[in-house]
This record gives C-alpha cells, sequence and structure tokens, in this order.
C-alpha cells in the first residue's frame, strides 16, 4: 500500500517511522503546508511537497494519512480530503465526533472512497476495549486512567501563564484508586480521586513563582479539580530530563458474572508508551492496511475502529492467523 | 435472538447466564444427551430436551451454543449441527483449529449457516489481542500468562492417581517474569519460569503421601517442568476453600517504535475471573449477536473472532456507540 502524509509534526514523523515498521507499506509522499525547503524527513528519495500539489499526485496514494489538529484543522481537511482520497484521520474531540462522521462520511460515500476516523488510541485501542468489554460483560463498570503521561494541551496552558517560558504537565493516575477498580470494588471516583498533575515549568528571570504556581493550580478546567504539583526547573533540566512524549493508560471494565452477578470479572486493558505520538501513529498505519482493502472491495464511506474486523489489519493470511495467533 | 444451549455442564449454565444478562437474548431450550428429567435448569419455562429431538425444534433456534468438550465431542458435533443451525463452540485446542475450522466451515456453507469457533477467552478475547497487538507493533514480543486459574486438565490429571482421592491445581504466572516483561526487558523465559504449579490434594485414608507428591511432580507434559507445589488437605478443606473455578491471564506484547525502534511500547491485556466457564459463556452470546447478524446479512460459513468486526457485538446503535464508546 502506498501512504502519503499530510502534514509532517510529531504524529507525522511517526507515521513515517510505523510505515518504515510495515513490509507492506511504501511512504510515496509528504505533504506540507510549509515551505517545502524547510521540512527534512527521515526516509531518503521520498518527496516533499506543498499540499496544493497534492492532487496532481493523486494516483500514486492508496491512503491519506492527515496529521492536523482536532480542534480547526481536521473538521475541514478530512472531509475535503476524502473526496479525493482514502483517508485516515486522529480527530480526538469526542464530543464532536458524531457531526465529523457525518461530514466525513458523505464526502467519502459520494466519491467511492473509504474513510476512517478518530484512530489511534483514545480514541482507537481505549474505545474498541471499551467496546468489547461492554459486549462480554453488560453489567458492570467502565473505568479509563490516563497516564503517566504528558499532556499537550495542559502543556500548553501552562505556557500561555504570564512568566512561563517553558513547562511540561503530566498526568499522573492514582494508584489507590487503580488498585480499587482492580479489586472489584466499583467505587465512584471524583475527578481529583483519579488523577493528579505535575507541572515542571520554567519561569522567565525574576518572575514571581508564587504568582505563577497560583495561577496553575486555579485554572479553571485544567488544573482546579486536581491536585497538582508545581516544579520550578531550570530549561536545561527541562531539556534534559522531560524531552520525551511518554503517555498510556488503563481502561478496565469490572463486571458481574454469574445468576445472580455473584461472581466478578474484571477486564483490564493498558499501554505503557514512550512516545505518544510514534504509538499513534502504529495505529493508524495497521488501519491503513484495512481502509486500502475495504476500498478494494467497494466498502465505501465513513468507518471508525468499530466496523472493521480484525483480520483486515493483518497482512499476514486467514489460515496463518487462525494457526499461529487464535 | 433465539438462544439454545446443547450440553448443560459449567459451561452450559455459563451460557444460561450470560444469556439472562443480555435483554435481547432469549433462551428457547437446553439440549442434553442425558435423560432430560435428571437436569434442573435455572431458568424457568424453558424446556430440557433431549438431544435427538432438537431437529423438531430448528426453527425456533438463532443460534445452536454447543458446550461439549473439545477431545471428542465439538470436532463431530459442531460440523453435525452446523448442517441445521447457526452454531458456536469454543474448541480450544489450538493445534487442531486449522482442520476443525474446514470441517465446520464446510458444512456451514453448504447449508447456508454461519458458525463461530473457538470463542472463549483464550482462544478468544486473548487471540484478538494478540491480533490487534501484532498488526499494532510490527516489531516486538508475545508474551501470555495464564493465572492465578484452576486448570481443569491438571486437576484432572492429579485425579487420576492411584490413591488420590480428590485435587485441585491452580496455574500460576512468576510475578518476577510478569514484571521483566512489564519492563520492557524482552527476556527469553523457560516454561518453568513463566508459570508454577500449586496442588491441592485429598489422599486416600493409608495412601502414600510420598509417592503421590512425587508422581506428581515429575508427570511428564503436566508438572515435570514446572516448580510445583503440593498440599495434602482433607476433602473438607477442599470443598470449602477450592470449590471455585477461578482463572485469568496476561496477554502482553512489548515492542520497539521511532525511527530505529529506539521507543519501546507495551499493551497489556488482563483478565481476573471469579467463574472461568461463565466469562467464557458471556464471550459466546456477545458473539452469538454477531452470529445472527451475520446470517441475516447471507454472511455464511466458518468464522473467528479475527473475523467479525466488534461493532456485530453489541446491542447499541452505531451513533450511539461513536458517540458514547468511541
Amino acid at each position: 500500500m502506498n501512504i502519503a502524509i499530510l502534514g509532517y509534526g510529531n504524529l507525522g514523523r511517526g507515521v513515517e517511522c510505523a510505515v518504515k515498521a510495515n513490509a507492506d507499506a511504501k511512504l510515496v509522499g509528504v505533504y506540507t503546508r510549509r515551505d517545502p525547503k524547510t521540512v527534512s524527513i527521515l526516509t531518503q528519495g521520498v518527496p516533499v511537497r506543498h499540499v496544493d500539489e497534492i492532487l496532481e499526485h493523486k494516483d500514486e496514494i492508496d491512503v491519506l494519512i492527515i496529521c492536523g489538529g482536532s480542534a480547526t484543522d481536521l473538521p475541514k481537511m478530512t472531509p475535503e480530503y476524502a473526496k479525493y482520497f482514502n483517508v485516515i484521520d486522529s480527530f480526538d474531540t469526542h464530543a464532536r465526533i458524531p457531526e465529523h462522521f457525518a461530514n466525513v462520511d458523505k464526502a467519502a460515500k459520494e466519491t467511492g472512497h473509504t474513510a476512517l476516523i478518530s484512530a489511534g488510541w483514545d480514541p482507537g485501542m481505549f474505545s474498541l476495549n471499551r467496546l468489547y468489554a461492554n459486549c462480554v460483560l453488560p453489567k458492570g463498570s467502565d473505568y479509563t486512567f490516563w497516564g503517566k503521561g504528558v499532556s499537550q494541551g495542559h502543556s500548553d496552558a501552562i505556557r500561555r501563564i504570564d512568566g512561563v517560558k517553558d513547562g511540561k504537565q503530566y498526568t499522573i493516575p492514582v494508584e489507590a484508586a487503580l488498585e480499587k477498580v482492580r479489586n472489584g470494588e466499583n467505587p465512584t471516583l471524583t475527578t481529583r480521586e483519579k488523577h493528579t498533575r505535575e507541572c515542571f515549568v520554567v519561569a522567565e528571570e525574576g518572575a514571581d513563582l508564587e504568582r505563577i504556581e497560583k495561577e496553575i493550580k486555579t485554572m479553571p478546567n485544567y488544573f482546579a479539580d486536581y491536585d497538582t504539583t508545581v516544579h520550578f526547573i531550570s530549561q536545561e533540566e527541562l531539556d534534559k530530563n522531560h524531552a520525551g512524549i511518554p503517555h498510556g493508560g488503563f481502561v478496565i471494565r469490572s463486571g458481574n458474572i454469574g445468576w445472580e452477578g455473584e461472581n466478578k470479572a474484571i477486564i483490564e486493558y493498558s499501554l505503557k508508551l514512550d512516545s505518544n505520538p510514534e504509538f499513534t501513529a502504529s495505529v493508524i498505519v495497521a488501519y491503513a492496511r484495512a481502509i486500502a482493502r475495504l476500498n478494494k472491495e467497494g466498502s465505501t464511506g465513513c468507518k471508525t475502529v468499530f466496523d472493521i474486523a480484525p483480520a483486515y489489519l493483518s497482512d499476514m493470511s486467514a489460515e496463518d492467523m487462525r494457526a499461529h495467533l487464535l
């Protein structure tokens, strides 16, 4: 399958790495809104072009992976490019998924393309695990914990504060809450009881640290509902110890089985990722295989991970899968 | 969907419980090879009939769930009943899956039925997680640990020893090995390093305990390759403390992501089950929904969990799934 990447930030670079790891995938182009001369990629011999040229290369591309932001990029880009390409995005604004799905579905169906929205791990692998666990255990409670990992949105929020030069925020699940859930206690957990937030902040010289700390800890939505710790560190320390983008989390369903629900069953799915964007990209490329196949079979329109049989993700034959993985 | 159960042991009873937990499922009959008068079930108003009568009730049954043993029952029963019904079994002899699949597929395709073999948790949910994790992380190592839980086969093996009245065997994953895997160390683990075995044995009066313990610990295939502990206890103790059939386990894929595989990603799926047969049955009933739907859509022949899109397992609408679980 011939893959093209639209947008070359952390996620685009992750897709490039994931394409390399899949023998049946080939990167045929990287498209950017920047001046292509300023973008240097890892793969030798693959062209970097301005996005305005993409339609000229339409026939080379089996699947276009759109690596844009969910706030403003993807709601426009995915429906637009679904008119010309099979597309995948990682749209992650949960509340706006129905609207985004409808727009992409319409564009893809009208033009005979196949699209997948919201691929990655949440939404994505976590959603799949929520669905499977809910089907298997109709009586039960769902828990999702995130972290330990870097939240881009919260790090951005810190950096917008006056007097802050740089900063990074880690979301950390509360171990005691996790243990209660794993023990089948089905606790009702407040926001504060589920996660803590840890901030590493580089302040500008002479800035009022007390004010900055207070502004962070009382910021509505982002920090006010959490137990938040703030550490002021130097830029050198931040660059040295907090350069990565790790993340992960836990999806747990705690259910009851048996005639009167007298027995417990706990299903837990967890991820521990050194690189959030590289893992998200790995999921996307596995689904690119599925999308290329579904399009060849004539199955068009917008899909989600719920609609795609697992076998479509693999480059193994059905016989090999049954013999070696079942 | 109207469900019938063929075979009423632990698994059949589990299916009965799982049907009760799913509002859109209805139990329409239990079929047995025993004298139906000797079989009493939990659901009021549902007939128990001899298996010889099952074809007379063909039209009442959307999906027949075959609860037999993998050694001799299912290889014959599933292909035979796939001629008349949509069927599901939990065939778990991994090495013979290809042959079983071919037999069931032929019978189901020739008669326009839909079948699912090897539903449950291993094979089943564990297989699904092995497949997804392998597709997402093409570079990596797979680890499956079982337990802590009761192994029926090993418990049977103990009970066949001369001088043993009763007994139960627990398979226990080695915590240190699990930790190494979770830390991304990608260890090469021997059989002995992955699991220990703990046996609770009720000996006949005057039996030679030393001989029994030695026979257990040196039994080829079953115990010889493991660190095994043997406890002699009374029948009362066994009945009181070891009556349950708990099980569970862990499927872990430890992979490398990034341009040169420089970053790690660990995917872990785990189950902790008070009742092995009740959970297996819960998986089966979720898939019964999928099999009934696929048959209505004209998709016939034998399937495995790999071939079925997750959405088919749920009684939610596609819109609700996208809005609430994605």
